[in-house]
Formats: C-alpha cells, structure tokens, sequence
C-alpha cells in the first residue's frame, strides 16, 4: 500500500485542486490498483533485468512470436519455456540474437543482461543423464533471474563415490536444486550433507510403478533428511523461480 | 517326483503282490499325492530343525495354543509372527522355554536347535529405529530358519556417514535385507556399494504422503541400483523366507 | 574435509612421531569419519543453543525421559515434537522447566536460549484453525532454532478480506510458512502476493474426498503461482526446517 | 404424467369412440410412454429454440452429418462439442450457416434464435488462458440453451487484483462458472465473494501431479466455501447444462 | 463496494469536517473492510434469521460452549453440525432450547425463526437408510436456512418402483439433494426425471472397492444426465448450502 | 406387465362398472406400481422359503429385533449378516430358535426350510483359513436361499497339491464361488480347471501391498482365465445372490 | 481323469504286455497329461463347433495368419478380438468366408456352425452407442460359443423410459450382459428388475474422472442391486465367456 | 578399500620419496575414490567378460554408436537394451557382428564370451506369449552375465498342466524368474513347488483394471507363497540383474 499517494490525493480534494467526484473516481478504484500496484511493486525487485516468462506448451509460433514482440519492444528479456525445435526455429529467424537450448527446451532472448541479485550460486544437481531437460530448464531459468548457477550431472545415488567427490561444491552453494527420477533419492542424501536449502524435482523418468514420476515425488515428500521442500513434477521452472525467491532475499 | 516308489508299486503288481484293483487305487491319488510330496520333499531341507511358523495376527491365544501343542508334539520347532504382548504371556505361561521379543513381536520355541543351513551371512540393515520392528522379524526369522545373521541399525542415507563406517560389514554379508521406511532409499544406496543380492523391505513408517509404506514400496520398486528385489510393506518374514531361499542353495 | 587434520598426521608420519602401522589405521578409518565431521561442521553452526529433536510419537515417556537426561546433561536444549499429553505429564514431573503446548504437542526445555541466527522473520500463517497444530509446531521449532517467528491464524481464501488485511506483515517477512487443509489454496495467493520464498503445508484437515491430505498437497504442488515449494502433509516440523536452512543461510 | 390424455382416453372407451382392444394397444404402451412424455415435458421449456447437443468425439463427420440433417428438418438448433477443426469444415461444407469455435470445438447452427429463459446472467470465469477451451465450450452451451452469458478471462488465484478488479460483475451474475486447472482454486475465492450459486470445473491444465484434473478435481471438492458444487475434469458442457439447471427455474 | 460511503467520506475532508489525517486512517482500512462489507452485505440476506454455524467435529464441548454463548448473545440463531451425543448432551443442559438430532448429528437453537427465502421447495432425496446421516445434516442445514424442505428416503435404484412412486414430488421441487453411497447412481436417474438442479451427495456407504465414497463420487462425476454437479463426500451440509444458493436468489 | 389386468380395467370402465374417474386414477398410478409388481413376481420365485436379509452392520440390536419380529410374524425366514457376536447374543434371548454362526457372522432363524431351488451344487472354495469369514457368510448365505451348498477350506496356490486333491468337486460343482485374499489367484487356478460359472470374492486379507483386497481385486479381474466374474472385497453374501441367481434358473 | 486308461494300462503289465520300465515311462507322465485331459474333457463341451479364440491386438497379420491355417486345418471355427480393419483386410483376402465386423472388431471363420448349447437367450445391453464396441465383441463372442443372443442399445439410466420400454425382453433373458460406461448405473437398475444372472461390463468409455473406465467398474462393484458380477473394463469377450458358462451348464 | 595402496603412500611419504603436499593432495581425494576403487572391486568379478549395458530408450542411434564405440575400444561386452529395430539396424551397419532380437529389443556385441560365473541354472518362466519381450529380455541380460540360462513359455497358471509339466526344470533352476501380466499368478504357483529363489517381474500385459502392469505387480508384493520378490514393472533387466546376484555369489 501506498500511503503517501493516499495523502496526495486527500489533500488534492481538501484543497480543491481536485473534485469530489474525480476523487471518488480515483479511489473507487484504488483497493484492487494498490494491490496491483503492490504487486508491481514487489516484482520490480526481479524485473531489473529479469526475463518476462512463456509457457510455450500449447502455444503456436504466432502467438508466441507475437507475445515476444511485445515483451522486447517494452524493453524486457524474454524467456520460453517448454518450446519444441520446431517453434524456436520459427521464432529464431524473427529474432536472430535468441539462442535456443533443446535439451533443456528453452528460448532466451536477452537485451539487458540480468543484474546479479543473488547473494550465492545456486547449484543444480542431476541423477541421471535422462533428467537434463529438467535440470537445464532450472538452471536457464535461474540464470535469467539473475542468479549464479552451477551445474553437477550424473551423480546419482547408487554410484555415492561420484557425488561424493562434489561435496565442496554443495557444501559452498546457496541453494541447491537437487532434480531426479525413479527412487528420488538424490534430495535426500544431499540434505544430509548440506546445511543450505534443497529444492528436489522430481521427474518422470522411469517407467512402470515410477507411476510417471509420482514415485519419486512421495519419495522426496518422505525424505528423511529434515527441511527439504519439493515442487511438482518435471516443474524445473518452478525450481528455478523458488531458489531466485530464496536467492535474492533483500539483505537485513 | 518319485520313480523309484512307482517302480516299486508297478513290480508289485507285475508280481501280482498288488492287484490290479489296489494298484488302481493307489495309482489314481498318485498325481496329487507326488505333487504334495515333492513339495514335503523340497521342504525337507527347510526341515533340518526349522519351524513351523504361526501367523499370529487375527488368532486368539487358545488357537495358538493349540497350533503350538500340536507342532511341538511333532518334534517341531515353533515361530510365531506378529504375536502381540498378551498372547505372548499366555502361550508363555504353558511353554517356559519359549522366547518372546516385544520388538519383533516374535515368539520362538526351539526343541532342536536349526542346523545351519546357509552359505554365508544374512545382514539386516534398518534405516531407522521406528524401522526395527520389521527388521528385527526379519533377522528372527532368518535365524529359525537355519541362517547366521547380523544386524546393522539405523543407518538412514541421511547420515551417510554412519552407513559407510560400515562398508565392510555390507561387502562381507551372503545376502542382505535392506528395510527402510519414508523414501525407502536405503537399499539403492546399499545395492550401489555391494554385489551380493539385496531384499528391500519397505516399512509403513512415515504419514502423510507416506501412504503407510506405498511411497517406500515404489521408490524401492524404482532404484536406479540394479538388481534390487522387494518385498511387501512390513514384510520382514516374507524377506526372511526370500534370505533363506537364496542363502541355503544347494552347492554346486 | 580438514586438511589440517590430514596434514597434521601426514607431518608426524614423516617425522617418525607417528608409525607407519598407526597412521596408516588412522586414515583407513578416515574417510568416513570425514564425511561424519563435516557433517558436524555443518550442524555447528545449527548447534549454538539450537535443540536436538524427538520424534515423540510411538516412543514411551520412558524412553523419552532416557533420551532427554542423555541430551540435558551434554549442554543441549530439547524439543520433542508429535508428543501427547500424557507423555507430556510425565516428563514435566522431571523437568519443571519444560514447557508443553497441547495444541502444537510440542515439548522445550531450553537450558540455553537459541541464538538468533536467521536474517528475518519466519511468518507462520495458517487457512483455518483446525490447521492450528500443524502451523504451532512449525512455529515453535522455527523458534528453537534461533529464528524470529510470527503467526498469523485464520486467514483463509474463502474470506480474502481477512488475509488481505494483513498484506504488510505478509510482505515483510524473510520466509513464509503457508498451512492449510482442504483445497490447500493458501500458499497460491500468498505467492501472488510476496517476493519472499513460500514453504506450503499441506494438512490433513478435511474429509471425505480430502483423502488425508492429498487433496491439498497436490493443489500446492499444482499452485499457479510460481515458486511455491511443498513439505510432507502435516510436517510443520520439516517446513520449519526449510525455512531455517532458508533464513539462516550465512550473509555473503 | 399427462392425466388430460389419459381421460380422453378412458372417456373415449366409455363412449365406443374407442373399442377396448385399441384402447388396451394403446394404454399397453403407456407406462413408459408416459415417463418419455414427462421427460418430453420437462424438456419442452429446453427446446423452445434450445438446440440438440451432439458430441462429435469419436463420432466419423459423416455420421455427424447425418444427425445434423435430421435434427435441422425437424426444425431444431444443433449444438455439437467435441468437434475438430476437420470435422468442422467439412459441416460447414454443406451447412454454410455453421458457426465453428476453433478454441472452443463446438459448431453451432441456429435456425430459430433461443428463447432467453434464465433469470440472469451465467457468468463463465477461468483462471489462465489454457482453461480457455473449457470456458468456451460452457459459455457457448448455455447461450444455446437461452442463458444470457458473459464471460472473465485470465483472472487465475495467484494474481488476486485482476480478479478483484470485476468484483462488481462476479456480484450481479445469477450463475457463476468457475474454470479452472491446476490447484484448481478459482472457485474457492469466488465463494467467499459471492452468495450466487458457483459451479466449480476443474480442467486437465497442468502436468505431473495436476494428474490429468485430479488435483484441480480434488481441490474443488475440498472447497472451503460452503456451497460451491463441481462437474466432471474439462466438462464445460455439463457445467452450462447445471447453469441452464438452475438459471431457467420456474418463477414461483 | 459502497460508492456512498466514500463519497461521505470525500465530502467530510473537503468541508473540513475530517481531517486528511483521519480520512488517511479510514482509507487505509478501506480496501479490505471494503471487500468485508461486501461479504457482509452478500450475508445479509442470508442472516435474516440466518444460523451461524459450528462445526462440531474436533471441538470440546466448552469450546462450543462458548462460542454458542457468543453467538446468541449477539442475537443469531445457532447450527451445530457433526455433533456427537455427549456433547449435544452438555449442551442441552445450558440451552433448554436447544434440539439435538442423533441421527443428522446436528444440534440447533432458533431464538429468531428463519424467514423464508427460498423460490420454493428443497427436496433431499437418498438412496438407503444408511445415507440417512447425510441426508438428515443437508435438511436440517437447509431449512435452518430459511427453505422449505422435504425428504425422500430409501428410493434406491435397484427398487425403481419406489423413486417412480414419487416422480410428481420429484418434478415439483425447486432444487433436489440426491444422497447415495455403494455406486451413487441415484442423482444419475432423477436427472433424467427432472429439469430442475440436482445436487449430488457420494456417501461413505459401503465397503471394500466404495473406497470410503470414492466409487460413488467418481459415480456422480460422470453421470450420464447432463447437468448433475457434485459436493464432497457426506457433505451434508455443503450441499444444503449450495442448494440455498440456487434457492435464495434475488428475483429478477 | 399385466395386459390382463389392464383389460379388466378398460372393460369395467366400458361396462360403467368403474367410472371414468376411479378409472383414471387406478391407471395414473399403474406405470410405477406395475413396475413394482414386476419386482414381487420375480421375487416369489425366491421367496418360497427365502429368507428377508437384514445387514446387521450399523443397526443396533434394538433396531434389528424391531425388524426381525416383523419379518417374522409375516411367515418369513430371516437372515442376518456382518452381526456381531453381542447383538446375537441379545436377539437369541427373544428368539431360542435363532442360530448363530460366530464365524460369519450371520445369524439365522428359519421358520420355513427353504425349498431346493437350484439346479446343482454351490462350491465355496477359499484359499486360506484367514478367508473362512467371507466363505462362511457365502455358505450360509446361498443355503438360506435353498440352494445346496459345499465347502472347500486352505486350498491356496501356493499348495497346489491340496487343491488339485479336490478337482472332482470341482468339476462336479453347479457353480463356484471362489474366496481370496492376497494375491487373489484362486479363482484363475480353478477357472483353468473347471468349465462351470466361477464368481471370485475378494477379500481383505493381507497388508501392507494388499490394500485392503484391491490387490485380490485387481488380480480377479485380470485372470487369465476366461469367464471369471468378481464382486466387492468381502461381499461374500453378494456372492451367493450372484450363485442364486445362476443356480436357480428355470428349466428351459 | 481316466480311470479306464489307468486300468488298461496296469492290467498290461501285470500280463506282461507292457514291460515294467514301459509303465514306468508312461505312469510318469500321467499325472500332468492326466490334469491335461481333464482339461481337454470339460472343453469338449464347448468344442462341438466353438471357435479357437485368437487375441488380435499386439500380434502382426502374418501371425494371425499362420494360427488361422493351423486351427482351420485342424477342423476348428475360428474367432479373433481386437483386431483392426488393415489386420482385416489381409486375413479376408486369404479366407473369403470370413466376417468381420468394424464396430467389434472381431473376424469369425465359421466351418461348422456352433451347435446351440445354451439353456436360454444371452441378451447383450448397452448404456450409451460409444459402449457398442464392447457390447458387440460380447455379442459375437457368445454367439460364436453357441448361445442364442440378443442385443438392446442405448438404454441408459439417464433415459429410464427407454430401458423400461423393454421390461420384457431383460425379464425372459437367461443371462443378461450389461454394458455401460462413465458412472456405469445400468446393471444396477437391470439387476433391480430381473431375477436372471447379470454380468456387467464397465467400458472406458468417459474422459476425466471416469479415470479409463475405473468410475464405471466401481460403480459396478458397489452395486445396491445384489449378485451383481463384474468383468475387466472393456472386457467383452470375457463377460462372453462367463456368460457361456452359465448358459451351458449341463441339465441336472 | 585398499589397505596396500595407503601404507605404499604413506611409506612414501616417510622415505621423502613423496613429499608432504604431494601426499595431502592424493590423500585428500582418497576417501571417495576409494569408495569409487571398492565399487570397481566388486564390479570386478561381473567384469570378466560382462558387458557394459546401455539403456537405449531415449537416446539417439548416434549417441548410442558413440557409448558403444567407447565400450569396444576399451575391450567390453556391450548390452543395449530397450532399443528399437530402427537404431538397432543403423548400429548393425557399423558392428556387423552386433546381434539384435527384435523381440526383447536388446542389441549384443560380444567381444570376449562372458566367463560362466554362476553357481547353476537362471530358469526364465513365462505366463503367456505376450509376456516374451520382458522375459526375453531378462534371459539376454542374464546371459551376458555370464549365467547359464534356460527359458520356458506359455505356462500361465489358467493352463496348469502345462506348468506342472516342467516340475523337473523348475526343480532343477539356481534361480528362477517369473514374469507375468495381468493378474501375475505365475510366481505364486512356482513359489509354492520350489524351494530356490523365485524373482517375480510383472509385465504391463493386460488392459482396463490391469493399470499398466499395477495389477500384476500388487499380485506379486501379496503372493501367498513365502520369499517371493518383485522387481518394477516390465523390468526384465533388473530381475536379471537380481539373478546374477544371487547366482554368482562366492562359493563359502
């Protein structure tokens, strides 16, 4: 809320440099503006520099290519998520300075390199090789936010010795998303090494009882090692947004 | 099958011993009684001073009373399962050698010490204390039926450390059982560190999304450590038995 | 690791003070001591004042008390969670310092007050107040872990209103604790609302189609707003967790 | 029932003008006859200009086809959901007066306008514009049947001001449909804004644990405002049919 | 929203009546009071004589108590819902006025009769005895509103004859609760008999596969009579709140 | 359908003996009470001796005896199922006559020997001695409708040879009702061995996995045997209305 | 099993016709051989003209093609399920007598005609036209086996009228097969009506929270019309084979 | 771990042969080596002429061409599994002596014939013919592990006397695994006539209640028969893996 635009405005009216009826006018429509405005308020923390974010699932070439018009000539970055090769080719032909990743699906057209607002590297951690595309999806995610992020593959829990020889790397991170299929157990044993937070992401890698990746979510919702949180299945993205919520924390 | 008892009754009958009409008789129940008897002879070896084993749950004590009288006259020895602590002090008031572990919640009566029958050592690993229950089943069970066995407590992969002081241990065992409730990541993590088979028991320890073991049951189901096998949800018997079967093969 | 510790002992090898023979026993036992003392490390700083946790639940008061004396007389505060009236009675009988609160069945002794190690407040808000137990037992271990914590009850989404009126001690929190029952669609407004990371508690309030609190668990998980990150239902425990490994992340 | 017909019946037996054979014909077939008329009765305020639904899913354009011709010489509207863009151009082919809804998939031929038979406006809300189709599909099933229909787009939970924002419009509709996927908790906010009645459809937007609409199912379900009631996942079409349920009553 | 009380407001600080000061404070508050008022005026018709209600499940019975004291003092009537026999028992004791039904588990004091607001007849309707409870907690909870209710019971689908017995009260009725458990296949067959609203009640009525009143909730969800919508297992008292919100409605 | 009485109908009213208005009453009402009559003609044939069943689960003794004398004193058998050994014992003071089985909890009181309906043998065929309650209330069940009944006790598959022991009755049965817990594969062993009607009754039995028989059911459904039917875990006296119903088929 | 071939047998070797080791060698094989022809015995019945039944699904058209010559060859009908039209197509080119039938997706080559072994007519109803696949694959099924079949559609709950317009036709059937997707209703109401065998078929018929035909088969399990008994979801042929069971029981 | 390698380095380091720094850098990454060397070590006996297994669903024919030219080089085996016939043939074109099984979809290059390590005989059981590509699968796997192998087809438990016909083979397996779908009866069946170690793999064989292999796996979690385990569905693979396990265990 926004007191001090409050007191303007009364002491406009009070004055009568504005009439009751504009006054009315104005703030009739104040409550749901101010929360809006709140909302701008607090998003303006993450927009400098931040990405406006697509979901590209579901979405054609043109409507995408017509959001992105929209979103650069308002000055913003842009990030899409979920976008398949066809579609990116599309759009990078429109948009020749985007660059396109698709392993992990994403298209990031960056014109104002986001500012640092991080206060540590956020690391991103995989089991498997299949669980790239979730774990790149977070990682680009996170870099457009402006965050430093740092990547670990392959360390899955039944071959310890390998993600065993990363613990200083876990231990200097300021978050860590820690994203795996099947079991989903990496969460778990990483949140018993580490005192920083632990995002897992479960995936759907894995077949039969992996249930499409349900097994790996009760898996890391029933982590035995205190303070883990998890989002929801293949949600890279959503891992990414909630390390850049962590992340940036504004300092004391 | 037994060619040797055929051959006897047909001789018999050839050397008109037997007639044809008690040959007849006898020959007609044959294809059943073989089937039951091959099934007394593979249990034979179990046989060597195993117990019959009593499933104690949903039976008074006056049934278990007269289910133990009646294996124990045989020359049997006895295990019951899941036997809460007021059966127990009845049935041990008529038998004061038998023995009651509140824990396991097993009773045992032994006659005739189990001879061993095992290759090596069976290793029971729990991943917590709330786990020993199902654990301890398991490893009295194991013992009743002839096996060494060890026991290895709270070893959660929260704490690794505390399991990987035991890595010695675990590449030693013939056979371990690894019983773990939660995330259930405690045998991928054990199946990753050693060859020998591993039995994962999953416990309904937990709440939640828990769902009283399935979470344990599916992350075990889904181990990225090959070769781990599983049993049903708090079935420390079921894993003895399996144990048993793997351990006392017979030699080559 | 501690490379001092390493080369102090590699030093005294070199030197004669130490065999041959006894380092080379020292270090075979290294490795896992290692990761045992790094584990250390990374609950020291946890450690000044902060309580040693008991799972109250299916322990008896007697085991309890045993634990507790252990933790007492080692200079730890204690905080036993899950812990029923009861049990509660008797071990205040024992120690008349103990506080007990019904509603949250949480059990302190605080022989020494926790420090205050996070960066801002915890802010436990819950939808309704059958939802109160689970937000007081992540208050109050959010407390014993040194963090500054404040509770806001009864702010559900069917009466916006009421959480709207307290947008300002929304938005100045460090983290927030969102807990709620039945459709679970607190956390997905707060996150709409605020910048800060939003840990979800799903409860299991509710009936019928409610399913124990798998209803609102999977609307967390689903929450439209982005960066919402979810715990186990009813684990206020693990969501304070979270929020202290968020909240007390060392300044850069 | 139709006791008017069934007395002109009698009577004509009484007076010969009927011989007791025909009449036996005739009443023989009455019964259920009679429960399809009082259906046809109760249809009967429908069908002044409501059209005929038919759900084109599964169904060849040919068969399409031929329904709609019988339906069209009868005389009635036709309303058919479920319908791809194929399918559609081939109608509209033949019927050049078809109206298509890409997004929506209905196709609509109107040969005599629809009565307006509600008391008020059905409103049709939905959360993102993936919930789209959805809504559509609603708001074109009941204005086929008659309903005045207005429809809110893009006012989803997590963005709480731009749903405020047409808190005037959510309080003068006498039906609201909520549409919505994901957590599904559009209607719940709705509820506790409004004392009309609110149908809640939860569509299969989203992905892993939103489990096809399960989770946006649930949550509806679970809703902690009194009174809101809920259709099948993405069933647009039945809501509009609840809408028309409650919104054409009989003025009392 | 309330144009006139702003526009008060607005002239008071322009005549100087109010300070900017104190019309700062009052305007503050505005948004949300407002968004309050709003829902208490969308109360209001309801409160006519209207019940507050308390559910009666996980409350003491001096908890209810008190907040029944509350509550009338300020001059409302009450409705206590799943209220068990002891504590209805206490409670009659202080309230001699009060009347306590076993079976609907309700208990209810009316200082002031509810006026009549309904556009006419609320007809619960249920399938067996056993879905009785439910059936009883939606009539109570609905006449306390201030409708007209009737009920109809044990008219299960497998007895055809015994719902077709009583098709002209079905076809009277302004809205119908159709209560079943086991297959919940009633509200599917009186929709085909009615144009009017039916809300659908899945009981936990059954056993084994009735998966506690899933079979029958999934039942009603995919009714084959359009139009059906559905409220949360043995939820009585939703129903009867969204029946009075299709009841109630302002004339148009 | 009755043509004969509706003949009688018309021509009274032809012949002025019934005037057009009695008339016309008696045939308003003819459609749903025909129905009804339907159901009592279909019913005789199984009332001849068949008891009135009462589902004692859930009622008090007070209310059963209420019924039972009604029952009673109408010339009916009656049986009583899911009857708990305390209200038995109260009904068996009022009626000496009264037979209770404690293991099925039926209780039976016969007036009237049910005639012998059926055309052969009913076989209750389970697998463990666990599955005897479902069996039991199936034997008793089928018998009181007047069919003969065998029983088939501990012939699980993991035993073959004692099943296999029994393929005379088997194959001599009518039809078999086959009762599992666990796995549920009883009813595929025997389907593959016999070519008569086989109705698989899951039952609850087991743990953990088992699912309270929603494993038993899904294997029972999924039998490789041809032509296996199923009905509800534990519904063993649904089991014997199924077998009734094949079993007492009129001749051709 | 074959007394009379046991017989000849011994009496051989007891005349020396047979050498002892001859007997041997034979008697050893009789047990299984024995089971065999047992089986072979109670599938004679069936045999006079039933087809060999081939699954289509999942096998190519050369290999139904292969088994097609080899049961033709060896005098057999044959029938194959699931099969689509390209499989169809081919096979119809190599054996001009074959149908197919679209809808059903079955192909029958009849060489012998089934002999008629049913003891009454298997009537074959369905809910709704997007059921008709798996009615007809039960139709042709049970008609290939012998049985005399009639078929009723589109008789769903929804539309009572239409199913009581029909009363007769359920009421002389010997068994009824219903068929029905999305709430699955139908066998309930028909089983309330008739005294005959009813097997009901829950078909996938549905989207949502019909859940792939899950609602429909709990509903069918739940059922409040008793001996009610349920088949695999889609599963046509099995309810043919059960159906076949009934019907063909041999006369008393 | 390996005691030589440290008292070398140590030794070493005494002499001066190795300078402090030297023997802190190697030492400090020992831990984690060494427990990657243990892996290696118990990897060792496999790795006598065991293959190298790539999972190929997912991953392109290049990528796969590169892992496998990497193997081959470095002198392994290679076992793909999971890989269709389209990347099967393009990996054929470069390894002419590759083998490919179109039905259990693995592709084998065989460099150097695995060493028989196994103590006897892995048996591969199989209910029906669709469930030949997992049993396939396993028997290719346990094979390149050096097992003898022998496979048996087509005895589901509907068919018993074909079962019962390989009572010898059965009887003479080290280890058996037993793959089914639909209800999954095959492993409790064999459970029941052996006494060696049964590993269950349900298959995703099976439609509607089947649940995509659900079913068959529940089955086998509650086998009736004592030590039956259970690996994911379809995972021929794992229950191979599983085998070797057990078989190649060092002799005592």
């Amino acid at each position: 809320m926004d007191p001090d635009r409050l007191k303007t405005c009364l002491m406009a009216i009070r004055s009568g440099e504005l009439s009751v009826a504009d006054g009315l006018d104005r703030l009739t429509t104040l409550p749901f503006e101010d929360v809006g405005d709140a909302l701008v308020d607090h998003h303006r923390g993450l927009r400098q520099g931040a990405p406006e974010v697509v979901f590209g699932e579901g979405k054609t070439s043109d409507q995408i290519l017509r959001i992105a018009e929209g979103l650069l000539n308002a000055g913003s970055n842009m990030l899409a998520t979920r976008l398949d090769a066809d579609k990116a080719s599309a759009l990078m032909k429109v948009f020749p300075d985007a660059e396109y990743d698709p392993l992990g699906r994403t298209l990031t057209i960056v014109r104002h390199p986001p500012q640092s607002t991080g206060l540590g590297t956020v690391l991103v951690v995989c089991a498997g090789t299949s669980d790239l595309p979730v774990a790149r999806e977070a990682a680009t995610t996170a870099r457009m936010f402006g965050n430093a992020v740092e990547e670990l593959v392959d360390v899955g829990v039944a071959g310890l010795h390998r993600l065993l020889a990363h613990l200083d790397r876990l231990r200097s991170a300021s978050v860590i998303i820690a994203v795996a299929g099947m079991e989903g157990a990496l969460p778990s044993v990483i949140g018993g090494l580490v005192a920083a937070p632990v995002i897992a992401v479960p995936t759907s890698v894995g077949y039969g009882a992996a249930l499409g990746g349900v097994a790996a979510l009760l898996g890391m919702l029933n982590s035995c090692a205190g303070g883990i949180t998890v989002v929801n299945i293949d949600n890279g993205y959503g891992a990414a947004c909630a390390a850049n919520r962590i992340n940036r924390r504004p300092q004391p």
